[in-house]
């Protein structure tokens, strides 16, 4: 009996997101049922981050309360019965005290964007194609402006259900990728934000405004202001799912 | 009236190779059709490599004769029409003398090689998934052996129509990859070949056997046995298709 913690990674593209849903394909039934069948006995998944439909995960972490005992090697047993498109990277024992969820200090997602007047066909459903010229520079300055304690109301949809809009973002920043795309002259850029948490389609909304000042359609004054409580309808697109991805927790 | 030249790269894993055949989905297909949509009249296509099905392409090049006038953008108006797993990264016309396969000094193929206890679902059908240990030196070491002109006869089906099994590699060596994989404790391996022609399966039955004389299971000196005439049988399994790329030609 105790607590044990998983280390997974998934492409979100066949997944109706983490969450069990009736009828879906989830992560979490896929893990529960493969549980199941490995320890004999119901599992519920508590996860760090939940992450929506299409979105993927390279440092995903859950855990589980056990009642008999882990059997050995239960990470290669899992991935033997799991889908190709989860793996679990380690699953061991872990502290009484141990919640995926509850223990989190933050999490890390990155935003895959191909900055390219050509479609890369390797990048499918891994990346957002990004058509039009963008000023990194800018939208550099745009993630450093977020840092810090805003209230984000203009990036989460008005019906979230949050009490609270006033959040830390710990470190948010732009790079290009060191290994070039497929196709030439293309450019990899991603963003990753480090937060304690992150409210619904958080990430997705930063990333589809800051393109518009990346593309010279929002000045950087402009997206600052959003970051003091202006309502949602102020803010730019909800970047699409599949270029989003939770790369790791800290605990 | 003149000839093109055309830039590809496109994934293998729906195409049962380059070249036409009846009832089949392939690359050659897709292509002449959305050429010959696009300029109204038939297309042929020469290509400098080949490809079997499965294996996949960042650098291809093919060429064609028109009698018209190319319209502008073509690229872009190929990309339109064309599915999406593949792109054409150029378009534009070239010598009178040009001629894809003819004019090809070298071709550069790679292989790659995920070596990792868990597999990764980003990897899937993009790279080799290797389980178990491999020397990395020893394979370094083989690479080096095939350098130069040597009877690649162990290296290629025995009913293959190839007249002559001497052949000239120009380099070979293995590296790991700088950007490392989803899953914690893995390495991207990834052999580069260049030459100036392949013969068939040449690349994957030399992965094949480099990977035994990584396991162990095979010496450095049987390996360099088999570079003067050895028969088919001696070398060993042919990699799967979905670990290889061509990623150039050299003109």
């Amino acid at each position: 009996m105790g607590i044990a913690r998983l280390d997974l990674a998934y492409h979100g593209g066949r997944f109706a997101g983490w969450e069990t849903q009736a009828g879906q394909r989830t992560v979490q039934a896929a893990l529960e049922s493969a549980l199941e069948q490995i320890l004999g006995e119901p599992v519920a998944l508590t996860v760090a981050g939940r992450t929506d439909a299409g979105v993927h995960a390279t440092g995903q972490v859950a855990s589980f309360e056990y009642s008999g005992k882990l059997p050995d090697s239960l990470a290669n047993r899992l991935n033997g019965v799991l889908p190709r498109d989860i793996a679990v990277t380690a699953a061991a024992p872990d502290g009484d005290d141990f919640d995926a969820r509850r223990s989190a200090l933050a999490r890390v997602y990155r935003y895959r964007v191909l900055a390219s007047p050509v479609r890369d066909p390797f990048e499918q459903g891994r990346a957002l194609w990004w058509r039009y010229p963008l000023d990194l520079g800018a939208m550099e300055q745009a993630a450093a402006a977020v840092v810090g304690k805003h209230d984000l109301t203009a990036f989460t949809p008005t019906r979230s259900a949050h009490s609270i809009f006033e959040r830390n973002i710990d470190a948010c920043s732009w790079e290009a990728e060191p290994r070039r795309p497929a196709v030439a002259g293309a450019t990899m850029l991603a963003l990753s934000v480090e937060a304690p948490a992150f409210m619904r389609s958080q990430v997705r909304v930063m990333v589809g405004t800051m393109l518009e000042v990346g593309g010279g359609r929002r000045s950087l004054d402009d997206f600052r202001s959003l970051l003091e409580g202006a309502p949602r309808e102020r803010a730019g697109d909800t970047a699409p799912a599949h270029g989003l991805y939770l790369v790791g927790v800290r605990y």
